[in-house]
């Protein structure tokens, strides 16, 4: 994975860093499983089940903490 | 998902804080799984589930650390 | 859920804000599911399985860090 | 629940402090099922299990992180 | 447990850091479950499963964030 | 364990940090299962996994905190 994709956490609109909070959720899985294909055949594991869209929804959250912080909690 | 749903962390009161922490904790649901009808065919799955409903409680906890922080606690 | 519950985060002790803790934990829980009857009905699945209570009990301790926080540690 | 049982964070040491994190995380449970006996009863649950005390030691980990801070870091 | 293993949280290193939160994540799961025997006896139920060592690490990141905050993160 | 792997928590780039991050939650797990083919065996029961793909990428999440508030959110 020598492809640059996170170069700041500095982000111009509180929504766009929720957004990042999830593109990093998504590279700690990809970096679990680089496979795309397996990825593709797991997804259904978790979103299509309660337990484990809570279970993403919570690794955005903590993600989120720390790009919030980042940004100062775009106070303005 | 183009909208904009996010534009500002800060709230007038601590409960308006909550209540957006709820909403931050749904959109990293929906993020994963945009389909509705999913989302509503699952509900039951947690909503009627201690364990789903405990996980969901704390992934709200968890947004409103970052919420609550944004707005200095409303010390005011 | 109209009723203003939450107006501050401001506890005379730690032990009031730990039980503020308590009650921001059930309030997660009562945002997803609001039907009082369902609650009451799942309540064995959690406070009688020790998965269950620490699960509830790691929630209070999430949202009591919060409201820790806001209190400057009640450092007096 | 009418005793008074946490009337400040700061603890003289951080095994102190470790140990309070630990009254904090039991005193979780106890709002959740107040009842003794049926606490007594499900000890083994997690106390005979690996995952129960991994899930245990977490809670513990975070209301150290409350108390940690609580007492700037015992920096001395 | 009457020993005294908890004086400081200040440690050399960055590393010296981690090996403490992992001494942290033993004690909390020790003040659970003190039989020796008993502990032993569990081993094999999360060092030989993915979900029981990844929730081992995630304590131990828990820990690893107080200790490395008590240490000004060793920043020089 | 007695090699060095750990001497600081600086990177030059949020992403070098992230990667960082995932070092340090895979260390969390070899303290806990050192032994190389045990661990090898393991990886399809988290990797071929969404609950353990998800679960892997949480540590994660949580140990770039540490290292995001260890380099000031690289700010610049």
């Amino acid at each position: 994975m020598a492809d640059q994709w996170l170069t700041s956490l500095i982000t111009p609109t509180p929504q766009a860093g929720f957004e990042l909070a999830i593109t990093l959720s998504r590279r700690g899985v990809k970096y679990a499983q680089p496979d795309v294909d397996v990825l593709h055949k797991l997804r259904p594991e978790y979103a299509d089940s309660a337990a484990g869209l809570t279970a993403a929804s919570q690794v955005v959250a903590i993600n989120f903490q720390t790009i919030a912080a980042a940004n100062g909690y775009w106070r303005g």
